[in-house]
């Protein structure tokens, strides 16, 4: 499980979404939500929009691995996708909030990889979602709002990434994947290589 | 302390020499040993040559972080030199064997990323060395056999890379470097930088 936080605005998205053009051994998980779509989204991409009445339902299955409310609207990933590229030895993307990470970290310390990426500065943050303009002035004060909370998390992930400029950031955080990829304890099947190679 | 080992002729001095290429702020640890120069070698680079007198002087001084009989020479890194990059925050490479990295691992276990490379089999392994055509070839058995010896101790190490193309082998321990220096705890200097961010 391989999971990116960040406020809005940090770039998160856009890695993500390069991070999935270049691993087709990476898989996002998709998470349900309760908020509106906004303009460029996808239904079953970029979200699983869903009612309400839908996400209590799922949660009250014991069908969430999480979940999370924000700015009013509730957000949750489905166990069951997970479960499965869990068992037939797929990684798994997430974006979450560092309260659906939280959870996360709980549940599986050790199946987890987690990169927190920052803004260069607040004041960059806030002209990231001013250019976004999908949202109205006092939409993005709360952002913001939250941005910083979400920030105070930075202290509980792996790994940190300063989103400065996005090649950089994106090639580092792809690095992290490729070095954790590359960790002995995560190759069991370095045992046989190495038992063929000194046979 | 960012530590290779390998059999020899799998591809780690020219993976040692590309990362001190592309990462000026990578510094080499330069062992001394009591073995003959090879022909390309050069001395106070690849290693400093020394005589077996002045090698067990430096041993009884406690000069050495760690040492290791290898085909009846005797190899060392000196300590000053690591202890100096490491108060200065530097990062240190060391191309040493098993024996080498195991004292290290002994003595700053949570200062060490370690990576071992892995030939693609033992026969590439062979023909990596019969190419090298420096080693008559009674020394290119002893050295097989004591890459065996050498391949032994891979589970011992953090990363495992295989080479079986060199590029690629590069790439990946070159993104075990960026990674690692991106780990949250080694960081120190973020908590400033946050600190200002949330100002």
């Amino acid at each position: 499980m391989f999971v990116l936080s960040s406020p809005s605005g940090a770039g998160k998205s856009t890695i993500c979404r390069n991070l999935l053009r270049d691993e087709p051994e990476l898989e996002m998980s998709v998470s349900v939500t309760t908020r509106k779509r906004r303009g460029n989204e996808v239904d079953g991409t970029d979200y699983r929009f869903i009612s309400e009445r839908e996400f209590i339902g799922i949660q009250k299955a014991d069908g969430l691995l999480e979940s999370a409310e924000v700015h009013g609207n509730y957000y949750g990933t489905p166990r069951e996708p997970v479960e499965q590229a869990m068992a037939e030895g797929r990684d798994m993307l997430f974006d979450i909030d560092y309260q659906g990470a939280l959870q996360l970290f709980e549940k599986a310390r050790t199946d987890v990889v987690s990169v927190f990426i920052l803004p260069p500065s607040m004041e960059e943050l806030r002209s990231r979602l001013e250019r976004r303009a999908e949202d109205a002035p006092e939409v993005i004060d709360q952002r913001l709002q939250n941005s910083r909370k979400e920030i105070e998390h930075w202290g509980e992930y792996d790994f940190v990434v300063i989103n400065n400029d996005l090649d950089k950031a994106f090639s580092e955080v792809s690095a992290i994947l490729t070095a954790e990829r590359l960790r002995r304890d995560r190759r069991p099947g370095l045992h046989d290589f190495v038992g063929t190679l000194l046979k």
